[in-house]
């Protein structure tokens, strides 16, 4: 069975909108064991969308439809929909009553065109909308394929807000698709790490995850980070557990303590576990990152038990006020140096009483001092210090890219060592 | 003209990794006054791509394809394209050639896999890749309409990494593109504005836009801002310059200074503009941002002449430490309190003598406290206060959604807030 997302409205063929349902569809798909081999998306007309509908309906077995069930004139998958298919529609006495209920309990008349969302496909299953006013809808038909026997298409048609769509797929449309689609059980796992070139990762996994040729491996990589995703199908549940987490084993057995979870949980999240697991504390005193390692960590619900914040140091003086960090040392070697990184997570240590403090200084760009002692110094050149009362470890970094990559990478190295000095 | 992209690649077909080349490719040719009819994504499967190619060529005059140009098995584009139109391929002895000294200059023997990088459509121009191996193809063809006229199509076949398709379209595409199309010009303008609902935005420009029939109107709401965008067509550059500016003048006049920006420019730009017009300095106290707004603040090159630094003050004890807070102020009133808003925004003001200073604290869930004076706070409240030595203001927000969205409002909120205290 394979299937086709069509996402309907002319803003997703602007330079400044983009379809996102579809990666959560295809993500529901994918655990149903149907495959999206075609997206397409289009704009608010007709003519293109009974074009794009008609293809769609003749090549996939499955086709969803994202938005266009709205009430405006510019709302057009009911009709291009019934119009590929060469079907009627009628107008739900019921639906019409519900869209009349919602204006009625906020006091307003229904302007008249919102009656259009009550047309439904002639034998289509209206699906509830929870989370706003357009049903979706939900046809089991068949259409006669190019040698005359009659082919089993699945049409569903979804609003776009993907506060409606989400409910509505899984509540709606997931438990009729299982019903529909042969009974088929899937089991994946995602190994991640950091830091690590895509190539290396390949060349040392490779030779495992090849020899599971029932087994489906992607390797994706970005923001400093790799996953390895492994997906199989087999005839129960417990077997697809078993071959994915044999191969997860393997891998896992390979690539030791690079990989930082085994179970899809994030770097910002490892550490706050293995610093909650330690009962340690911590502070940081960012300069070039400007705040994005404390936000990061942050981001997690309840790291305050273990992160107990930090400072950023723009400028030399609050290098110095809040992280006690010498004016002599700053003229000395300049704020993008060891001495100062080393300083910095030391000296934030220190001032915040915390069991261990990170410091970071570099030079983000896209320009470098002229002047004074980081005159010079390269744009990406980025210090981190860790330090835990017993010992401070400095990693010197020349980072590539523009300002937002070589600040992203800094944060995602400083984490990367917190977590391996916790290991 | 209408085109149509088709990005090939079978990992956008995972719930995990989006086309976003189609979005560069539709601000390009926009541009040149040619629409994006249709999207299509298509994996690495030669006779859906075969299909896909063909059914663009249809109904498309302009077909660009991303990806799908490498060198191994998975890469079809070229054989697609072929196949699609019924003409020939030829291996070209150049691009042979400069392949070979690629590999040679790295001392690699070339594996043969990558002769098929040369492999060239009959009559197509190869496009240069400045940052890559494999070449771009252009073709400016003709294929039988339904009535049997010649139909005139481009055909233009990109490498997918951003990298090489961006700067290959920019030199190679972008002129030759403009010396078949018809001569247009086309003037853009944007105005932003934050934290105003996208409705009330409507209701108060519609009347002014729906006036300018010869304008497109698009409101993009998102993340706490609203965008408008402006576009038309005019026979000369001066002309649709002049009429996206009367528009712009117009809903300038109506919204006054709910508009941050009528140029493009993004919030922390205009703050950082304004501080430094000003000459003012700026220090931050976060809770429950974590960082976020002092990482946004820092995101803007050589913002570290006004923007000083700030702290991250997630436990009480910092919260002393670093803004002076009383412990008395925390236990009477709790963290989550006007009081203490304003005594971050006073306090870090003073401790790092900028000359304004910003507090945020609140609770960014999922749950909150549940003893001490916080106790029973709803998720969401959120007080951000503003200290410039002779007053300070505290602003109270009840924010809905989860913790990421509450944190990007809070400090979309605090950013807004020191806009207007500076205009």
């Amino acid at each position: 069975m394979i299937a086709e997302i069509i996402a309907v409205g002319s803003e997703m063929l602007t330079p400044h909108r983009q379809d996102t349902n579809s990666l959560f569809l295809t993500g529901g798909l994918n655990k149903l064991g149907v495959s999206v081999a075609f997206k397409t998306i289009v704009g608010d007309n007709f003519q293109h969308l009974v074009s794009a509908a008609g293809i769609a309906i003749r090549r996939a077995d499955i086709v969803i439809f994202s938005g266009g069930l709205g009430p405006t004139e510019d709302d057009l998958t009911r009709e291009a929909a019934a119009a590929a298919l060469g079907i009627d529609m009628h107008r739900d006495p019921a639906v019409l009553e519900s869209l009349r209920q919602r204006f009625a309990e906020r006091r307003i008349a229904m302007p008249p065109n919102n009656e259009k969302q009550a047309d439904v496909l002639d034998r289509a299953i209206l699906l509830n909308n929870k989370t706003g006013s357009a049903p979706g809808q939900w046809l089991d038909t068949a259409i006669p394929g190019p040698e005359g026997h009659p082919h089993r298409k699945i049409v569903i048609l979804l609003p776009g807000p993907p506060s409606e769509l989400k409910p509505m797929f899984d509540a709606e449309c997931r438990p009729r698709l299982s019903a529909v689609l042969p009974q088929r059980y899937i089991a994946t796992r995602m190994l991640r790490m950091a830091l690590i070139p895509e190539s290396t990762v390949d060349a040392r996994t490779a030779p495992i995850y090849q020899k599971f040729t029932d087994v489906e491996t992607t390797i994706l990589a970005g923001s400093g980070e790799i996953q390895l995703h492994f997906s199989t199908t087999k005839p129960s549940q417990k077997e697809a557990q078993a071959r994915v987490d044999e191969l997860a084993e393997l891998i896992e057995r390979e690539m030791g303590e690079d990989i930082f979870s085994a179970q899809g949980t994030s770097l910002e999240e490892v550490v706050q576990l293995m610093l909650g697991l330690r009962d340690l504390t911590l502070s940081t005193a960012e300069s070039c990152t400007g705040g994005l390692l404390a936000e990061r960590l942050t981001s997690i619900p309840n790291i305050s038990r273990n992160f107990i914040g930090g400072a950023v140091v723009y400028s030399d003086a609050l290098k110095t006020k809040f992280a006690n960090v010498p004016p002599a040392l700053l003229e000395q070697y300049g704020a993008i140096s060891p001495e100062v990184a080393r300083a910095l997570a030391d000296g934030i240590r220190d001032f915040t009483g915390s069991s261990i403090g990170i410091g970071i200084t570099g030079l983000a760009g896209p320009a470098g001092p002229t002047s004074g002692p980081d005159a010079g110094r390269p744009v990406g050149l980025v210090y981190i210090s860790l330090s835990d009362g017993e010992d401070t470890q400095v990693k010197q970094l020349q980072l590539p890219g523009d300002r937002e990559r070589i600040r992203l990478w800094a944060s995602q190295h400083a984490l990367e060592m917190l977590r391996r000095h916790l290991q």
